[in-house]
């Protein structure tokens, strides 16, 4: 029978028996592994949480309980008991349901995520403000044992472990696996429920024991109770919190689940669910290796992901890890650092090559920043690989502990612009504008994979803070020399193309990072002066000179915000030069962006060719001529 | 004996007797007070933390031996200690050495601090540096209970948990009082060591009663004795994170700390000695008001700090105060939310008043904004209030969870712009680069208390994040007109002055912020026209046009940093309007400020009116005429 068909929306699903959940649950599975093989997106996550998905909107009043999703990444059953079924095929494409909860998207996307470890903070002020306004509801927060190792879901427990009239419910879906293999102290801590089972009948015979206790231990008997969970289950540090702990259950086993959650439902206070999943759950080949399928392109679920015909370009992640591993054989002072990312910001190689020298600090980038500090104060040369969206995470670390002190710590900024799919809560708009501001801080933006190479050399090389900023993905295409380690010279811009346009109609674009080959384009059409900046700080104040004194317009562009941007870094150069001339900044506008293919949303912003041109066209009519060969904007832009 | 005077560094110290060291502590103590009395400075923290670092130098071999100091407050004993005795008089005076660990200032201070919760993390890596380079060596990182709060100890305790390898040794100084006053259940769970004398005699009771248990309990018996800590003391939340736990220790009794920290140097892998204090002790009227005794300026110490004769202008944290209460009555969706600052920020009447709607989430500026965004969510009004160098902290949350879902969140930012004493890892340079290049969001800086008022009220009217950002202390005295909560219209600027200059010599100076009157003191001397710009987004593009065409060219002022600043979004704006003119940008360096009295820090930046008027006339030497009545620049600038 076609369960999941008839489901509009969780009113319907709770109007079904407990018996036919199981079904639904298999139907619910088949048709999120059908989807996600064709649209790609988050897979192994999604068939983890199908159980505890039905379980939690059957059990809980949902939209008015509050059910927030840490990450959000595994909220497609959630969507599609929720009334997006029929939206699945237009999963994280343009004008499509995003890939995380959003609250514009649905009433049951009671907060939006996609960084890790918020849910416990926003679930909390949601209980609180049911409190206030004296609305019965249920808040229930659902976090991964990696998104628990964040520093602000900690936080979060603390502060609500002080609010017994909170009515909370962090259920923890504990799959033993972030996106990385499994880190931190926690982690090793969560797994002791492998024996769980065991514990909880220990637990039982504890109690017994003491209960035929002499009268003089009574008092040591009574506090031996109190703590008997502490001794036999793995819920202590919960409990520790303020929490009501509960768990380990298995959270595909609908038959302990949903009892479990209504128990939970009628108490209140903060209280802790433990439930223990499978990333990819169901599907074999996902459970065998669950990371292969975290979050796939589109593949035949029949044949599984299969390895490429044609070898594709390198991309800037796997141009990093190569990096790191040549400079790491000849300096034995790197050591590399990640949050949780090994995988996605290509580490993968180096962490096998030098175990000892590999930092997996977990979901923690405010650690990982402030640690990769102490090890340059003792003379090692930390290497951090993050995304630009996480390094706001620890932008008062890279402040207070990197740059104040001057230490030399390299930032490998991976996702740097536009990142599709995912959104604009992926999106590397802004580090550009946080990062230049700060004194010793050395900014650069590579225009290609062998310039991205130099620039990790050249930060490397360097006695004080630096940044290399590189977008997801592959580059132009450029052949990367593996023997070289060279740096470059330090704010030294790179003339590409001369324009030979008579004087009053020449244009020079100032380009950062690899709109540069957009740029070139354009520049034929226009016969413009091309400079590839390469570093946004220190900027090139001979190269800006020159092109201001030798054309009538400068032109700007880079992947990032326009606001506090490079090229409003090369405005504030010109004034402190004392020059005069017209300026347009092109980069990403003071907008969220939508996820979508990467190539249509930046044609949307106007950062490929056409774009540009047509950017130039509007703002300098005067100064450019209209030439038969110009490249067209894309259709649908 | 003065035992004090002859300690020039701690190898003297070590010279010593063990039964000399409370003598020492004695002189050290009274020597603080001296000190501190004289020179105004952290009075609390330092009289409670000179027994520990007595004895941390003397039974560890600093500086070979790494001493890492979170927050670093508390530091002024080991400043004394460590060669710096005579130097003490010039205490956070400009010139005169940190009133925290600098790592310029000394060998000894290995890791500059100021803001919270860093200090595992950079022991950890200082740990495992000297680890990968074979070097024998003990790091100790001293962390008090209230920035054992802040996300980022946990992530590091997290992450330290799997390092066994690492010689560690964190001494947690629990005081039971951070800033504020104790919040959070780790805060509650420490105070558990009131019964810590019971509960160590108690586990000792424990062993001796399991040891003679029958056979069949074997097993558990050995189970319980593992975990008999757990059952009696209060390490269990350390020993889950993987630290070997010991304490609680009372940290004034020298007698036990020396031979505590003489077993556990011995020991390697990640320990935790537990440490009580009390802020202020042997000083009696600190121990009884610690909060007025935290940052104290001169007094004298026999009388102890009195009233002033005469009551000073209000500071801008306290006219924010009085419009939280006020606004508070008028609205009851009002929340008030702060990071462990309840007294720096002015809450503490609010707090008295709306206890319910007051909540101090304890050092966690992370969840403080996103437990906002929660509230948010469901209809309250949160006002965040908050540092700026703090908000540093947040600035993931305030992208990712506040601004993206364009929630109405008002962040009150203290402390934007020089804040004197404490230097540059409390400046707020940062937060007009970092916030205004988020969509959605609204910034304001008021020139006055009135001013901040009425932006305040603005914010909180407007259905999306806002933020006013207002400096530390007092304003210039305008009188706050308590009846109203009228709001101001967004992104409208206020013409202060016309200049009457003829064609040829006109210049208009846009300001951000109290810096205004310097700006119009200036303008006199100048005849410039003075823009009192308010939002530096949305900006007033009305008004730049017209100054730009009114004018020869135009200066931005503000007390930010120019990179990326408010200054900068003027030239975005007038490039966008395809307007040429002379730009002048004056705010914060692109270098870290030093400490010292604010009115001369400023001084020195050319922030005051004489220093407005040097650069304006160094910059446009033809369009000003020298005026007599010039004000001219302090003579120590």
């Amino acid at each position: 029978m076609d369960l999941l068909g008839r489901i509009q929306d969780p009113h319907d699903l709770r109007r079904l028996k407990a018996e036919q959940l199981p079904q639904l649950a298999q139907q619910l599975r088949q048709f999120i592994l059908d989807t996600v093989s064709r649209t790609g997106g988050h897979l192994s996550s999604n068939l983890g949480t199908v159980e505890l998905t039905v379980a939690l909107h059957y059990v809980f009043d949902t939209p008015h309980d509050r059910l927030v999703w840490d990450v959000g990444h595994q909220t497609y059953a959630h969507k599609i008991l929720t009334g997006r079924r029929e939206r699945m095929g237009s999963l994280r494409q343009y004008g499509g349901i995003s890939g995380f909860p959003r609250r514009e998207e649905s009433p049951y996307d009671t907060f939006g995520t996609a960084h890790s470890s918020t849910s416990i903070s926003a679930a909390l002020g949601m209980a609180l403000a049911a409190q206030a306004k004296g609305e019965r509801r249920k808040v229930v927060a659902v976090i991964g044992d990696g998104a628990m190792t964040g520093g602000m879901a900690f936080e979060a427990m603390n502060n609500a472990g002080v609010h017994p009239e909170a009515d909370l419910l962090v259920v923890l879906n504990d799959n033993d696996m972030s996106i990385s293999a499994p880190v931190g102290a926690l982690n090793r801590y969560l797994a002791r429920l492998l024996s769980g089972r065991f514990y909880a009948s220990a637990r039982d015979a504890a109690k017994q024991v003491l209960k035929a206790a002499p009268p003089p231990l009574f008092e040591l008997a009574r506090r031996i109770e109190e703590h008997a969970k502490g001794l036999v289950a793995p819920g202590t540090l919960f409990e520790e919190f303020g929490f009501d702990y509960v768990g380990p259950i298995d959270g595909h086993d609908l038959h302990a689940l949903i009892p479990t959650l209504e128990n939970l439902r009628e108490r209140t206070g903060p209280r802790l669910l433990h439930v223990v999943t499978k990333k990819g759950y169901g599907y074999k080949l996902a459970e065998a290796d669950p990371i292969t399928y975290h979050g796939p392109g589109r593949f035949n679920p029949a044949e599984g992901i299969k390895p490429p015909a044609v070898a594709p370009k390198p991309t800037y992640a796997q141009v990093f890890g190569q990096w790191l591993c040549d400079m790491a054989r000849q300096d034995e002072r790197l050591t590399a650092i990640t949050p949780a990312m090994c995988e996605g910001s290509g580490l993968v190689e180096f962490a096998k090559l030098f175990p000892r020298r590999y930092h997996d600090v977990g979901i923690a980038e405010q650690h990982a920043v402030t640690f990769a500090a102490g090890l340059a104060c003792e003379g090692m040369k930390p290497v951090v690989a993050i995304y630009s969206t996480f390094l706001q995470r620890a932008y008062d670390q890279v402040i207070h502990d990197v740059a104040i002190q001057n230490l030399p710590v390299l930032f490998a900024i991976d996702r740097a612009g536009v990142v599709g799919a995912d959104g604009a809560t992926h999106t590397g708009a802004f580090d550009i504008a946080a990062l230049r501001c700060l004194p010793n801080f050395t900014l650069m933006a590579p225009a290609d994979e062998m310039e991205c190479r130099q620039m990790l050399s050249t930060g490397f090389s360097l006695d004080g803070p630096a940044a290399v900023r590189y977008p997801r993905g592959a580059g132009i295409g450029v052949r990367v020399d593996r023997s070289s380690l060279e740096a470059l010279p330090v704010g030294v811009a790179s003339l590409r193309r001369e324009s030979r346009a008579a004087t009053g109609r020449r244009i020079a674009i100032l380009s950062f990072g690899p709109v540069l080959y957009a740029a070139l384009q354009a520049a034929q059409t226009l016969d413009a002066t091309v400079v590839n900046m390469r570093f946004i700080k220190p900027l090139d104040l001979d190269m800006l000179r020159r092109m201001a004194l030798s054309h009538d317009a400068l032109v700007t562009v880079e992947e990032g915000t326009v606001l506090g941007g490079a090229g409003s870094a090369c405005m504030e150069a010109l004034q402190s030069l004392g020059m005069q001339i017209p300026v347009l900044n092109l980069g990403l506008p003071d907008a969220w962006l939508e996820h979508g293919d990467p190539a249509q949303i930046t044609a949307q912003l106007g950062l490929d060719a056409a774009g540009l041109l047509d950017s130039i066209r509007t703002r300098f009519p005067g100064l450019v001529g209209d030439h038969p060969d110009a490249p067209r904007r894309a259709a649908n832009a």
